[in-house]
């Protein structure tokens, strides 16, 4: 039997940081369709921000990063972020877009080009000192398009180097979170391809080093869940990229594509305790046809949804099928779960927080799509990728 | 045993197209690295293709796509290519970046997008009217990113009744070539996504209209080979797109990632006739990181190679070997092909030709690239998805 | 709206036909692990089936492999069924555990090896006639593993004229369904290896002949809902071989690995009709490791559950969302009626049908399964791939 | 410059270990085809083995399977083998065929079952002793088919602990080589599913555990090079089961499918080092449809090819334009190699070792084929999987 009161608690405390780029344009290699009402700096990414913490009430943080979100003075963005019920997240840094990086960054052949990325990923351990962020979350582009372009090991070498360079860097509270990702923009080798990788350095770093799951970054049929299971065994598990994916890294809203996956992943994080550690729960996706803001609340939902369905599963009658051996009874217990249909229990928890019950309808009742069309006229909007 | 006259004069008689596209800057959702020299206008992507077939002998055609290459004066831009050896090859429609086909084109809910894509596709046959290219190629980025957000047969009809609509507009000398992707930009549906899906609407068009084989647009593990055999026996193989992936629909050079897979491909089309029916040999590829002009013209030599492979394969020995069930002989005999060097034999037709038996090294010693980052300074640099 | 009467009406008239081979034993390549109780016969397979039908109400025919299934007396046969409430369904013929088929059946380059091939479909057909059965559902087995092994166009040739034979001795009311695989056992090429290439066969046949599509037989990513949309609009989906897979052909209870995935299959099956069209509703699985009764029940309340969500999807709201362009509107009308929970109302179905709510509970009381491990002492357990 | 006698002390010194399945019969499991001439018993697989090393000079051990090798006199086996000019290699484990380990061997919940699979581990190393083999070969079959089916965190710990207990058992000179596979004959989880896993479990043993590359056992489109390299720079590659596939784990002759990823992941073991290294060179073949002792001796060549493409890579002119960040030079230098014919360098190499240049035809020249299918007439042909 699951104790009802303490699901409840926990779908309660959940948080799930959402990204401050996710508020802006995005789009494919073809075309980045433009919506209207996209913010046009930091400081309004952080207002739609509000709306989605607002709305759902387990929206708390959210992962700046640099140089989109380069701002003069880091204090006045996190005032402002904190006048709206949020704290500023992770810091994620961008060693992809300069054109010094076209052949790599911390992986560089040229020690000058790796010296300018290290820079600034201490720039950005110096931002996290100012926004009091917790975690640097590292992805790098680096990779090779052709085989022989570059040299596999040496580039290795690079980028245990420049790790160990920031991590020697961080504060007492800091961490290095790093991310791995299959292909993409690298076509060939990626310096970071699967969480093996990422684990070794993390391994060799220390203690605050950990491995992010991206759950769009996998080969195909990848068993997800598993590698989230042996991280928190391992207590290397620092958090997780939320998103969807039905090909690649499509970057899809988080449970649209496969909820059962989605479920399964955060059943395995319910049961390694992954809830109580410090694991960091955040979205990283791309809304390019979907208007924007709903889209993260309906993600962050979906995150709900999957927690509430994993909190359900009677682990003790799970546990007495498998050691019994009855693979129909096991399964039957976790399908059982994920057969739920847990909206009304999370209707109850937001209503008992405060909340409408219905976060969707709330914010399109709430005018605040309208009023941004209408007032974020002209200036530059913010975009990833461009 | 192979007939080595035969296999030379096939080799001289080869025609690959490249695309004005290729010559252009190119990247990834993440960054667009500009390389200098690149080309500001359709009259520039033809010098640097015609330096392309100077270098080779066997790339004679140039591909355009609009409305990158729109210009005034067709008539004067196959003029312009004439000057320079060179004939305008297919015109390649877009239908993908304008803000009105956010949500599809040829398949958009919406009745009056639907006749802006067509009317767009209309007009592409009117250039072709101008250019006198034989060939109208189409490929689509409709598609949905959820499930749900579209009726998927709905959008089959109204693709449907798109291309009777062009079809119809077809001079006699003209064809409609109809590309297909397994995904990319859309995430969850796309409406061709298969060789089954484009040889459906082909066989209903009628005879002018027939099947693109892109090498990079299959899901993981295809055997493309085998949809080549097929479509060459129904006499409804197009053309290709030629390219190489690791991934996705990575857009490398031809034969980089795979050179075993082209061969086999190239020996389909020897078997199936393929050399001497009207199949277009184009290539579609996105030089991200590479100096453009040598990496066309790698890839056209990747395709003589395995071209010339192809026409070594002993098909009375290998018919043999097949008849006898002999697995490993027959195996063996294809093998031998591949495994031969005949690089030897390329240069050999390249001098009886009257050209350079080593196109790279001619190439940079003519002096072109120098003069082209030297020249042009300033303008608009030309790029596909900017 | 959806019509709750029209819904229960729907499910209590669904068909799922299970399979006589998913009674006996299966395994992988590594072992077989048999099970107790399992059938040494055709018999007491349908003695077994028809305890799935009796708790679930909605499996009233059963699928027959030859010659696995094959007995004297095919008239002894069906009323051994009849008197079970049970009827025979589809006859699956087998032409790749005969020692001529090692190298192809119906596209062998031996001429005589295609004549055993087709008198073995031939026959088929034959027991069809006693059978009274009306679909012969034909999977080949054929292929190569070796590039070169064979000549693909000429195998395509053979197969042609094979299938042509057997379709002329079809009866007015038979149907041949061809079934395609991507992979295995053939690990080169497949003979019949996408929906394209049965398509275009079944074209050139007839009417008589339809697809089948096994939902274990794609490409990683494939979208299987599309396919399945596409040939119900041509009128050329015959039928389902329904099972799960997380990587290849793992031949899993259908529903277990990606119950949404079934789910978008069932409402495009609803969208296009397919449920008042003759389109075949077939589970074929291997339950390696798990009972195999309660097994199948399992499966066929899978199918029963997705149905359920699929027939409960409001069809008015999804098209105004999709006319409107409103993706996330759109998205939201197709995942509420996923994660309602309709298990209460199939619950409130079966008791409507003088059935026990929950069929696994009924069997597992019914004390069948203690009983055939009792009796069914000695003899040749029935197993495929044996 | 590379220098050519070097090369050629290294082809003949290379050493390719055979493994004595390969030489019986296999398939899939849909059906063992069973040949003429196929041992009966350990001592004729080494009989065969035999010959596959007198006709390529480099195949000097024989890998065994216990239980299917498993003799009374592992000496007297020794003895045979040496007289043939073979040694006895890797002992490989097999924990996957008893009826017991239908729910897992080391990962089962099960403590008695458990120490069933740890006594054969310990019972294979008594077997090392008596065979003076250096390496302990582990695959576990051990995953699940559903979720919930079983723990994973659980199983981990399972095997964790069966690992140290086989692991200490060690003698001096002995190590252990710890196989992952993505997938198959578990279809949900596979406790052993990357390299991450196993290098995970190799760390914490120690020295004389490392890993094994299967070249079949990867998600699609895994670059297999890129663990390979990362392995040799751990110290922890601990060797080879070479095979090819298009698919799944396909089993087909390595360099059958995809030669130029061979190539390159032969330039990856001489570019670490990984030839001086202790990196054992193992085939695990399935030779279900071509003649098995000749598709062993194509195998062998075929690693000897990529091996000599491997160490013609112009090491320096490589590192010169990867340093210069010069794309296309640097992959040039590399397909340079790869498109060499060494079949004559091999040809010279072998006549140097007093061979024949050509081993195919010298081992059907040899009369053996024959001999054995006269001989070898009556007792239970060799398989696995039976």
């Amino acid at each position: 039997m699951t104790d009802l009161a303490a699901v409840k608690a926990a779908l309660k405390n959940q948080a799930v940081e959402t990204p401050s780029w996710a508020y802006g344009n995005s789009g494919t290699r073809f075309k980045v369709f433009a919506q209207q009402g996209v913010p046009r700096s930091p400081w309004e990414k952080l207002d739609d921000a509000a709306q989605v913490h607002a709305f759902t009430g387990v929206a708390p943080t959210v992962a700046l990063h640099i140089p989109w979100d380069k701002v003069e003075d880091y204090a006045a963005l996190a005032k402002h972020a904190e006048e709206r019920g949020l704290k500023l997240g992770a810091i994620n840094s961008n060693t992809f877009q300069d054109d010094d990086f076209k052949l790599g960054s911390v992986c560089h052949a040229d020690a000058a080009v790796r010296r300018k990325a290290v820079a600034h990923l201490l720039e950005c351990v110096d931002i996290m000192d100012a926004t009091g962020s917790r975690d640097l979350k590292l992805w790098f582009a680096d990779g090779t398009n052709y085989p022989g372009q570059d040299d596999i090991v040496a580039r290795q070498e690079r980028l245990g180097e420049a790790l160990a360079e920031v991590y020697a860097r961080l504060g007492d509270e800091q961490r290095m979170l790093l991310e791995y990702k299959f292909f993409e923009p690298a076509f060939y080798t990626t310096d970071v391809p699967d969480w093996g990788t990422a684990y070794a350095h993390c391994l060799k770093l220390g203690p605050k080093a950990r491995v992010v799951v991206d759950t769009g970054h996998h080969a195909p049929g990848t068993n997800i869940e598993f590698i989230v299971a042996l991280l928190l065994r391992e207590g290397k598990l620092g958090g997780f990229d939320f998103n969807s994916r039905f090909y690649a890294d499509d970057d899809l809203m988080v449970g649209a594509a496969d909820p059962f996956q989605l479920f399964r992943i955060m059943y395995e994080v319910s049961r390694g305790g992954g809830f109580s550690a410090d694991v960091a729960f955040m979205l990283d996706q791309c809304h390019n046809l979907e208007a924007k803001i709903p889209a993260i609340i309906r993600s962050v939902m979906n995150v709900q949804e999957a927690t509430a369905k994993a909190l359900l599963v009677d682990r003790e009658a799970l546990g007495a099928a498998q050691v019994a051996g009855d693979v129909l009874a096991a399964n039957a217990v976790l399908m059982d779960a994920f057969n739920t249909d847990v909206r009304p229990l999370l209707r109850e928890v937001r209503e008992e927080m405060g909340l409408d019950a219905d976060p969707i309808a709330a914010y399109a009742r709430s005018g605040w799509a309208e009023k941004i069309v209408a007032e974020r006229v002209g200036g530059q909007q913010a975009g990833w990728g461009a």
